[in-house]
Formats: C-alpha cells, sequence, structure tokens
C-alpha cells in the first residue's frame, strides 16, 4: 500500500518554492529563508485519546493534526514552511483511511503554504495515530518565546475560550497570520498557545518567565460552545470554569507591556482574531483570579493534560 | 508523567552549539550553518511491526528509532543536527518504557551531534509506536540524490548485506561519517540506503535515476548472519538471496563513474563500512543479475516492504 500511496500523494502535492526535494528520495530537503532559524515542532494524535474513531471525521482529524502544529509555530511567530507526515494505520482499509486524512490535512496545508514534505505510512493492527512534525522559519521579528513576560505585562488572549469539544477542537483555524502580524508590529514579551486551558497555559508561561499573574475573571472572554457545554454537561463547571479548563482553544495568550498592549487592542480590526485583556504579569509567583467581589484565589491548574496516566 | 519526563528529559540532555532553543517551548529552535539547506526525514516504528514487544529491549528499540533516520541522513550526505522524538506509551509502565527507550538513544545521538530538541509524549491503551523526525544540514560537498546514476556508473555497497534480523537490524551503526567523506573526497552520481533490501532498493535507485542495472551476483558481499540465517531458517532462501532481499542492513549503495569508483576501492582505509564493487547501471531499464555461468536474469525485487496491507 505505502508505494501506491506514495505515488498518488506525489502526484497531488503541489510544488512549493521552498522545497528542493519533496517525498520520493531518502529524506526532503527544504531551503529556508537567509539568516531564518528553524523552528521544529511536533505533535502525535492517538484514537481514543485525541479523537475517536469511527463517530469522528477522518478529514477532521487529519486537518486537526497539522492544525495543531500549526499553532505551535504561531505561538513562536514562526512563518511556516513544512510538515512532514507519519501515518500508523489499522491494516483494515488503510488506504482509504490515508486518502480521507490528507483530504482534511490539504486544503489547511495550502492555505498555511506549508509543503507536506514527506513522511512515513505503515499498518499496524492496532488503532490510527497520526505524528506531524511541522517546520516553520523565524521571521526578521524574531522568535516569540513562552520566557519572557516581565512584571507589569498586560495578558491578552485572542478569541473566546472553552467549550471547544463541541467543535472549536477540530475546527479551529491556527492564529500563525495573527502571530505574524503582531510579533512585526509590536513589542511582544511572550506568547504561548492555548493547548490545554487558560489556567495551565498561563502557568507555563509565568514558570517559564520566572513571574505570577493575576486574571481578570470578569474579562475573560467565554465562548458560546464554553456556555453550551457547561449548560449541557454533568460536571457542574460554570461556563468560565469551562473557559479557564477545557483547553485546545488553540488561541494565543501573550504579555505584553502595557503601553503596546493598549495600541494592540485600540488598533485590532475585524480580520483579527479580537484580543482581549484578560489580566497581567505579577512578580510575585503564583496564578490567581479576581472575582466580582475583588477577592483574589489561587487559580486551579488541573484542567485537561494530555494522556495522563499511571 | 508527560510533564515529570519532560522535566527528566531536559535536565538529561546536554547543550548543542546549534539548538538555540530545546525542549521546554511551544517548539524548537534549530540555527542551521549558513547557505544549508534544511534535510529532514521520518520514520515511524510500532510494536509488532518494526519490533516485538516484550522480547526485544526497549534500548535497542530506541537507539534504532533514532539510527534508522541517522541512515536516511547519511543516503542524502547530510550532516546530522538534530531530531524530534515522538512516543505513543502502552499507558502500563509508561514511564519506565519511556526511560528505556531513551537510554538507548541518548549515547547514539551524543556519538552523532544529535540535539534532542523536543517531540511529544503521550500515553495510550496500545502498544507502543515510535516516530523519530531528523533534521540534518547539507554540507558545502552538496546533496546525494538517488536520481543520479548514469549509464556506465559503477555500482558500489558499504559492508555486507543479509540476515540483518539476527541482529544488525538494531545495533547497525548509520554510514554517516563515510557517506559525509565519499561525498566530500569523491565525485557520486547517486546514493541510497538499503532498508528493504539491495533488490528493492538498487530498484528505487534506477527508476529515480531512468536507468537500469546489472548486478554481478558472485561479487555481492554476503554477510556471516546471511549464512546463518540460511542454514536455519526454513525459507530456503540461500544465503545470496538473503543478501539480495532481507533488507534493513542500513548500508549504503553508491552509483559512481568507474574512475572514480575506482579509487574509492583502491582508497578505502579499514576504519571505512568495506567498499565493494557489485556491478554497474545501465541505460536499458530492469534488474539483472549475472550468474555464476555468466547468464543474466532479471533480479525479484518482491522482498521485504514493511507493513504491506490490504
Amino acid at each position: 500500500m505505502e508505494r501506491q500511496f506514495v505515488e498518488e500523494l506525489r502526484l497531488r502535492l503541489p510544488a512549493h518554492p521552498q522545497l528542493r526535494l519533496g517525498v520520493g528520495d531518502d529524506a526532503a530537503v527544504l531551503r529556508l529563508s537567509q539568516r531564518s532559524d528553524c523552528v521544529v515542532t511536533s505533535d502525535l494524535l492517538a484514537d481514543g485519546t485525541h479523537f475517536r474513531l469511527p463517530s469522528d471525521d477522518l478529514r477532521r482529524v487529519g486537518r486537526k493534526a497539522l492544525a495543531v502544529n500549526l499553532s505551535d509555530l504561531a505561538a513562536m511567530a514562526a512563518q511556516p514552511v513544512a510538515a512532514i507526515v507519519s501515518l500508523l494505520l489499522p491494516r483494515n482499509g488503510a488506504l482509504a483511511t490515508a486518502r480521507r486524512l490528507y483530504e482534511g490535512m490539504l486544503p489547511l496545508a495550502e492555505e498555511f503554504g506549508v509543503a507536506i514534505a514527506g513522511g512515513d505510512t505503515n499498518c499496524w493492527d492496532g488503532a490510527l495515530a497520526i505524528s506531524v512534525t511541522a517546520i516553520g522559519e523565524t521571521t526578521p521579528a524574531g522568535l516569540l518565546r513562552r520566557d519572557g513576560a516581565k512584571a507589569g505585562d498586560c495578558l491578552l488572549v485572542s478569541g473566546a475560550l472553552g467549550g471547544s469539544r463541541l467543535g472549536k477542537h477540530f475546527d479551529f483555524t491556527p492564529r500563525v497570520r495573527e502571530a505574524l502580524r503582531w510579533q512585526r508590529d509590536f513589542d511582544l514579551h511572550a506568547g504561548i498557545d492555548i493547548s490545554d486551558g487558560l489556567a495551565i497555559d498561563l502557568r507555563r508561561l509565568c514558570e517559564a518567565s520566572n513571574c505570577g499573574a493575576e486574571v481578570e475573571l470578569a474579562n475573560v472572554p467565554v465562548s458560546a460552545a464554553a456556555e453550551r457545554w457547561a449548560a449541557m454537561s454533568e460536571t457542574r463547571l460554570s461556563p468560565l470554569e469551562h473557559a479557564l479548563s477545557d483547553g485546545e482553544d488553540f488561541e494565543l495568550l501573550l504579555a505584553a507591556p502595557p503601553a503596546v498592549a493598549q495600541v494592540m487592542l485600540r488598533e485590532q480590526t475585524a480580520a483579527d482574531g479580537r484580543l482581549t485583556q484578560i489580566g497581567h504579569i505579577t512578580a510575585e509567583r503564583g496564578i490567581r483570579g479576581r472575582d466580582a467581589a475583588n477577592n483574589l484565589h489561587d487559580l486551579p491548574t488541573a484542567g485537561y493534560e494530555h494522556g495522563t496516566p499511571n
């Protein structure tokens, strides 16, 4: 199957200006822009953990496998260049499965100018797993790291949070364009994408930056899906709690000096993922939320961590 | 588990001059040498297909997952730089499994100056799978592609072939050093690593180069393991047939003009994987073997293709 599928894929994949050698040799060869660094990230999605077959649509699964990696590149303000796709396919119906996954992935790759540069396709007796490695390059605006936040920085978040499992966790648009533009135009101090929930990812950003944060809970942008999920589910979490902990929002969480944040908020356009200021960075460590009565509480950062075992 | 393991790993991984940002942010950042292209390859190994637990040692499995990728970089004459490692771990004993895999992988990474730059660690209810993406860079000597062979070129192979499943498929040393030196010193026309067997990989090289080949069967270097395997196994294949079709030799198959090949053969040192001339490239397509009676036969190129399904 692999040979037939690789041949199909090779005919279908468009040329890419930075892909010197694509599917078909022992490795792919990319030409990065001069003075760029190579930015690499990898995410593996598995049936039963990150999606569930047969109820989930394979095209959405394929799209997501690439999208989560593009979200990681966005979080670094890196320009996506290429992706390497490794598939572990259930033996039964392997070719059809591979085709459907690519049907979902290729339009997203095209939208973001990502060359599918190669990979590995295997069949086995187990469940479906997809490993995508995305390769990007730094731009002249430099890297957006998670360890540069400073006390007094404003915390900004794109879009609205929570309830992503009602659909957004498949259909989100990675914030690549926003990240590149904001990094080019503004002096951002730190950034991360929200994959495991605002509370956890904020904690990560703060730990990397040796600082803490205060979140104005009333300002956290709660999605309509978080409201719906809170009404439907039996967890008895409030919509706000869903927004803080659901994860898979794939929005950007940014730290920027107050003057910069004000300009970003003022100048945002309809094309952007709407930016909201949700709090600020503190010198004191720990993540605290300020409630409607103006009281500060430690924010629980348990939430959703992938594949928590043992 | 992931958090604990990533923290362990971060403390254990040595610094690397080309790794600007390693495990711990949303992506890794590599600085490639000036004027180098980025060479990327990925291989996925799965329990039951590429190895078998619990009988195979996890350290050997981890080592192999990196080594097969380094062999692909060798086949391009690319200098290895970094690797991204994604694990799909059976939930039961996940942390111990991950540690053992890295115990096997890290010494090889160190030997070849490869930074472990990141990856993704997941647990699930399925069997073990390991996806490694290796990133290398081109050298001033340029790329070794598989599509440059020309009629009249000599075919050279490193090492000895066959019977690798008796141990070499785990313990081989990827021919990175040899490939880099030969590419630097000699005008090679084409190269490929032997992963699926000499016959199949020669066919691939010839198809990519729009040519054929004649193999002097008496000159094919048959390993002692191929002899042992032929004596032990019930396949009734001869040692030569094993050498042609077993695969997982991870030796280099090269095409070079006759004058170049003569110098390479004459100048080889004990440090090299021993080079043998096994035949030559023909304008006529197809892969033929010349037997002891000087008769030419089409060489069967069925052999071992990974994960053949459906």
